[in-house]
């Protein structure tokens, strides 16, 4: 008995018969005793559908209107399930983002939540009905909405689980949990029972899809306890928390990739101070993250610089490159948007040094080349051409994984 | 120059082509030096698509989150034509129901504006943006979405025009404005250049679909001068005011019919005083319209009631009176569910007392059964018989619009 957020994607609410099943699962933790506040994202294709409409129309519309318009799909989805709960018997009220309160910056596609106005939330919660909440959308203090950007819904209900001191989020998807690797890529990924937020956090921002990094970082920051499970399965999920019983039976706990990557190389900078504070306070200034970045010594006085971005921010990082091409004094850009990034995350790494080890020697026996390589604490990550990507993830699996079922 | 209310309908935003015509009626309207304030309807087919969605889920849910799912629609509208309207440059913005202070009571499904906060419009028009409104939709005291009900977003455009002071408010619709009956039905219908609020308002509440009768009501009330237009023929529309140029040709306006009706009659009520009130009050009390009303006396000390209600509402009404059967004493219900009503409209007719003598005339010539009759200042109705309704506008219209042809 307690207060339990819970997170419907968008499969989960895809049809009338899975929002149904989403109903019964709310309603019988409800009927367990529980406050229940759950988040849906839109149905299914219904994103694509309006990003579709919109592109027919205006490519280049403004992010405001865009937000209008994308806030529409959860809303669909919230009364849908409403009327399903309702039909259940159970005491229930849909809420938008404007009207249970979530506040963001103005920054229009992908705002941040600046806080959360509880009073609506705690009134309806009070007169015990469930609560149904549009995931990844807000409002601004200009009254306008606003939507959360890649991961928004996970973000929307780790928000509202960390204000109303939820006893625990669940995010239900269409995976029964973290797996050690993608099932549908390795046969024999394990799903983990418990993992870390460090390693959760890791894993979500090397590419594994069950969660996304930020809200991760929210649950870390505020301790929420989150659980990622199936709407479809029945099965338990996996824990993520901060701190996990030892896994005695290996170092890592995943292993993840990441296709959504380029490299650009800025070939024959000139080798002062205050370059590469140049190039990437440049790209900063336009929001594109800069992920694993390698600095060589080039011949003479030169240098370069190679660094990764998201495939999807590629071109404009070349052409603000090229546009600051005489203030920053370089030869060429050099760019691979063919190349993938293949991580393995595990909190007990720090104490086994040979763990890069074993990852580069899987690699090497399958001949796949390895172009960047960038680590953490608890990560180690390769840059691999993309067409060795899915390779990559089995051999490495297969080295920290059988080994260990050898050993056992 | 000045500042016009625009409302453009289903029809009118249905798919991305007739945005962009939309946005160009808008923006020339702009261009030309006025503020522009346009009000549109959700997409074609959407409120059906949703209506459907949710009698998948719950053929019984609550207003409240019914409108919460269909006041999607018009949000989706409005964003689409912001995004069409940006790419032709213009200054747009899209506000919905609560973002532009459309207050209404708590009635949902079927709300009445009870005030426009103009604080938010002011501003946007103030920046000479153009301001696209979402319909249909508002919000009560408890920040709930709520809808307008039929005819709602002719209802939102004439409200904004009257707490604006608008000098014009320009309903879009398909057909090219009011006509002196439905052109589908009648070949020679012709089109009327002006008509005063009451033509109006008898023929709108007569089944002519061209405007709801509360935007028609409210215009009238607030003096706000409407223009019904087509959104695809470019030609000018109908005016509607309060005086218009005496129409010497004919002294009715228009004939309308409306097949959204159901006969009830209860067959040997006792003759005491206070029953046709009871009866009455008993289906007010239920949000059940009545029109026509007929008494008439029965045998011995009984006597009969028989009334007209939407046909929508005669399960309800049936209902509600059995169970007041042994209350209001009566022997059985007749129901006629296959009956339609057609009138005549015209401002002259009070002076012209040959005129529902004419109309009777037509009908008898052409064999139709008048089954009950109704009059006002400006209009006469007849009940005929459903399968009738048609060919009764005709000849009705052929013996008042030929006869002034010939004449001429």
């Amino acid at each position: 008995m307690g207060l339990i957020v819970q997170k419907f994607g968008g499969t989960s609410v895809a049809n009338a018969e899975r929002i149904r099943n989403v109903a019964r699962i709310i309603t019988e933790t409800y009927q367990a005793g529980n406050d229940v506040v759950a988040v849906l994202s839109a149905q299914g294709d219904t994103t694509d559908d309006l990003l579709e409409k919109a592109a027919e129309i205006n490519p280049r519309a403004s992010k405001r209107e865009m937000d209008m318009l994308l806030s529409t799909g959860e809303q669909v989805s919230i009364s849908l399930c409403a009327m399903a709960i309702e039909a259940l018997g159970f005491p229930v009220i849909s809420l938008t983002g404007w009207q249970v309160g979530m506040k963001t910056n103005r920054n229009y596609g992908d705002a941040r939540i600046t806080r959360i106005d509880k009073e609506r939330l705690a009134a309806e919660l009070g007169q015990r009905k469930i609560v149904l909440v549009a995931g990844f959308q807000g409002i601004n203090r200009f009254d306008d909405v606003t939507t959360l950007g890649r991961g928004g819904s996970d973000t929307s209900a780790v928000a509202l689980a960390a204000v109303l001191h939820a006893d625990l989020c669940q995010i239900y998807t269409d995976v029964d949990g973290v797996y050690t690797a993608d099932p549908r890529l390795v046969s024999d990924a394990k799903k983990l029972d418990e993992i870390t937020y460090d390693e959760m956090l890791e894993l979500a921002t090397l590419g594994a899809q069950v969660l996304h990094n930020r809200s991760v970082e929210m649950a870390k920051k505020y301790k929420v306890n989150l659980e990622v499970l199936s709407s479809f399965s029945g099965n338990p999920g996996t824990k993520v928390k901060e701190v996990v019983k030892t896994m005695e039976k290996s170092h890592i706990s995943g292993v993840a990739k990441d296709k959504n990557i380029a490299r650009l190389a800025l070939v024959g900078l000139s080798n002062q101070p205050g370059v590469a504070f140049q190039v990437f306070s440049l790209l900063a200034r336009e929001k594109i993250n800069v992920d694993i970045i390698l600095q060589s010594i080039g011949r003479e006085d030169t240098k370069d610089i190679s660094f990764t971005v998201a495939r999807s921010d590629l071109e404009r990082a070349r052409e603000i490159l090229e546009r600051h091409a005489p203030a920053l004094g370089f030869d060429r850009i050099e760019v691979n948007d063919h190349c993938a990034k293949v991580s393995i995350v595990g909190a007990g790494m720090i104490n086994s040094p040979g763990v890069a080890a074993t990852m580069f020697e899987a690699l090497y026996d399958a001949g796949i080349n390895i172009n960047m390589i960038s680590t953490s604490e608890i990560k180690v990550s390769v840059l691999v051409e993309e067409k060795d990507a899915d390779y990559a993830v089995q051999v490495i699996h297969n080295q920290f994984f059988q080994e260990f079922e050898r050993r056992r």
